[in-house]
């Protein structure tokens, strides 16, 4: 299933190599001001032109079919969809034979059959990341004074992120890196404890982003090396605000008013131009591949902007939720 | 909500020091064997005798209200209750004023405008796991021959985990520790990319978990530090099968056929029994805490077992959405 | 799947002659007064001892397991249990056998491949709508000042209940009826076009009550016959007031703020104590019956309270939703 | 929320006047033949020519945007695109002032605080149903041999649907109708008891569809007036075959074999030449107002193809529920 959440719902839909890419989303309260401008920043981030990302280029221009009317979101479903211009997909015509290893080419085969549009990864490419940021864009605006902001930390290992990159271009070669993500303004009281605390529900929209290998809030996996007495945050006032902040800003699943971060590991990108083995699904014997197409050095140098827009989609939610974002924003709104 | 799962669904209710805790289980296959015997070892794991867990002394001796009829289940729910027995309410009273620091006290009192049953954690309590590693015992059954087992690997930072736990209990204190759950017999093809990928909604259901700080799949965080040729699993025949295995099992969100490999970071019990400090919630000023009652040195001894059960459970709602699981399992099934 | 609802939400679960019967409540503000009380009117109407119904005497005792603390909700899953006493087993031991015409028996056994429990009707009971009726109490609680009432207002082709029931009992048979309901004071604004209308919802819901037929909104069937010029309501203010109402309250899946008016067509009683012909399902032959133990000659007289219910948690999910309702309910509401 | 469904899931979006409207569809098996051809013959019942149809001409053209490669399903979500071409929303200006009886124009006002796209309805408008028939059309293709054929019965009170048709435009009127739907060829087993009856999940879907007022089951409304000796039908065979068909194919919520049968009322279309009286809602006051634009004199016309859609998503959604469908349909099947 492409589609999440409770009462801000999106589905996101297309392939790399298809018509176009896209979301829809249903929950939007009616009122917001939304243009096709407000998309260009995030977008941009995404795309990216530095070194180490992809050289296909995309205008990424995000059209507004739906559910916006005189500049303003009218409470229906809005859907944005983002045309495919760019698309070379000869270079990907062996994929069904040769899985690329890291890449999902085996399991989509094997789970749909072979039924799958395997071009440039199909459904599975990193492309459907649009849908989310635009999603992210509208997401950011609702929850409004909320503000979030990720950055790439880590790159390689190394907190030198430009050198990092140079050195895997230098050797064919790519590298994962740790971004982190930090919302402040933060209402107390938003998420539950259990199956809707917001841990699990942010994590469950990290995952959903191509290439994170894990995630850790606040004290995060050093947490396993600490003592109780250093870990336990000490409240210093009646607004929950803390001394440390190893819970992340939640306890028990919910929000205490301090900010709530969190960071993730991504892992290098899968596609290298170094040459790998693989298995010929059709002889069952082992060969060298070469994976050509274009493809990033670093995708971790594109999630900070999905991280924030899938930080601001759970968020949305939740405040919707807890009544913290009305149904029908008033024109007088600051927003 | 207390509800998850799609064709599995659970639901967990109770208080720490009401009447009683429980799950509700929805959409088992008709036709399984179910006896309150079944239950006995997980539970046991779960409540544990090991040095440094609560001496809280409860019986958790599951009732099998609905949905079981001549030892197999009917396809009906499955309510399943633990009554509590041994309650000392009187240790916990001041919460409402003290909040305990690393607890849900704060939150909990300002979400639920105080009205929340705050004996023991009330709702927020670990105790509830209990509905979940019943309703694990039951979809472990169902995913059959799917063989999932957790471990701690490491508590205060240390392998020696008796050791570390013996040091933290000379001090008055609590330590965290690290589980590593691994699931295998897997079938190629559970999980979806994006929303319902598998690490997605597996790492909802381990943050469902009181405690858990960090979650990382296969390669996990070191994957930020790796190049992309040495990340890269090769494949080496048809099945899908890799020499490596740092996808953890997982490719494009979908199962691989390799084992799916995770670990969890756990936080040191919040509870300990040194002196701390906190807010007055009715004066607004810093006081000293002495948390009462009965608590565990280091809660990641009972997390193993917790973490096989929601493993099981999401595994058998993406079994049955793939039509591994049966809707009627007949007699001679070797379930 | 035995679970209802966005944010109110609502499980019911256990058989006609198991341990109990139930409801699990989730989404309940926090703050709301609830004693088990506040049940007996309804359960008692449920119940009700008027000719035509039932000998089975169970005393429909309330429990409120978990999700109340000191007579107010705590925001936490609200379990509501019945115990079944008053049980005799050996009335249904050959359902399997010799399905009843009009009942389950036939669809439970082939769907549930033989394991479920017949007992009584086992799941499929509608000793199970005291579960809906306990939630409805709560929900009425919820929507105040919304008022909810529903009448039977016809048996047996008969505006006369009392002597249609008795011509029933007298022929060894069993009546059907009509149940009106009607819903006052009703926000303007509540639903959504399409999936969500409030049409949609309540059908849903009251399809799920057993021996429903049909429901009609407003004109329903009648509107078939009529041309629009009749049928279109004219608006006479401002606040949405209408002349007529045969929009039944409700234009484009939203309600307009005239009462929400629906009937609902009730199938006679499927158990009489009148011979008649069913197969046996180990021979194949066709074979007379006479299907003993107890049972009600109009059911309708039942359907009342369980419409209201019903329509009282549909528009509490809605309310919650168009945020009518507060999360918590603060101490000196008037509810 | 515009999305429903379980396994198949559908979501629809998009205004009268707008750029499109659409559907999105999610959980179609992989390999299923789709083309743009395939949709002709529903979507031309849809528009009708035939008389007392709105004159409004759209080529009504479905676009496959997503999830359709080399004319097969792709196990990825498959979005349905229709431009609006010919639209003239000069017509509609004035219905913020003046809504028009029987319309969904002052309840959208008020609901969405005045920022819904009042052109031709919006997003109420029954140009959405397009959405509807094209998920249909791949719904009717993946639950073969289950065939599905509604009709219109009765129009205006009268079996002879062409002069009733006749004599209310002569009148500048419109009437309403019934309309009946047969499934045949149905498993037993679908459905459950409660929540996901069968004649819950059809009549949810059915009461999206604008301008329905009512559904009946099998007997129905009669069911009301007959006596539990006539109603009760008769098994005559171990398949669950029954003389009569007063369940209309469903005990208990769940499908015995016999065919599905329900019928709905359509009230008159709300838009008719004559003049009719309105409020202003800018000044109170009440005026005569006169519908201009095109519309159609008896609504129900178009409505058994919408049908026969709705009822083929749910059936669909339940038999991939209960493995009756394949999560890949194989090359060789017949479908």
């Amino acid at each position: 299933m492409n589609t999440i959440g409770s009462l801000f719902k999106i589905s996101i839909y297309g392939e790399s190599h298809g018509k176009q890419v896209g979301v829809l989303i249903d929950g939007c309260p009616a009122g917001l001001p939304i243009s096709e401008e407000d998309f260009t920043d995030d977008l941009l981030r995404r795309k990216s032109g530095a070194k180490g990302t992809t050289p296909r280029i995309e205008d990424d221009k995000p059209i507004l079919e739906s559910g916006v009317f005189n500049g303003l979101s009218t409470g229906a479903p809005i859907l944005i969809s983002f045309l495919n211009k760019n698309v070379k997909s000869q270079d990907y015509k062996d994929l069904f034979t040769f899985p690329r290893p890291g890449h999902a080419d085996f399991t989509a085969k094997m789970k749909f059959g072979g039924f799958n549009d395997f071009r440039g990864g199909g459904h599975f490419s990193g492309r459907l990341t649009l849908g989310l940021v635009a999603a992210g864009v509208i997401a950011k605006k609702m929850i409004h004074p909320v503000s979030i902001h990720a950055n790439l930390i880590e790159a390689g290992g190394k907190s030198d992120v430009n050198k990092a990159i140079d050195h895997a271009l230098k050797n064919e070669d790519s590298i994962g890196g740790i971004v982190e993500c930090i919302a402040e303004n933060i209402w107390v009281g938003l998420g539950e404890p259990f199956f809707n605390s917001v841990e699990s529900l942010l994590s469950h929209m990290v995952f959903s982003i191509p290439a994170i290998k894990g995630i850790e809030f606040g004290s995060g996996f050093k947490a396993s090396k600490m003592f109780g007495s250093e870990h336990n945050d000490q409240l210093i006032d009646v607004s929950g605000k803390t001394i440390t902040n190893f819970a992340g800003g939640i306890n028990g699943g919910i929000t205490n008013g301090n900010p709530i971060i969190f960071r993730v590991a991504v892992k290098p990108t899968s596609s290298i131009s170094k040459e790998q083995k693989t298995v010929n699904l059709k002889t069952g014997k082992q060969q060298e591949l070469k994976v050509v197409g274009r493809h990033d050095a670093c995708i971790a140098l594109r999630v900070p902007v999905v991280l924030e827009a899938v930080t601001a989609i759970v968020l949305s939610d939740l405040m919707l939720m807890e009544q913290k974002i009305p149904r029908v924003i008033s024109e007088n709104s600051a927003r």
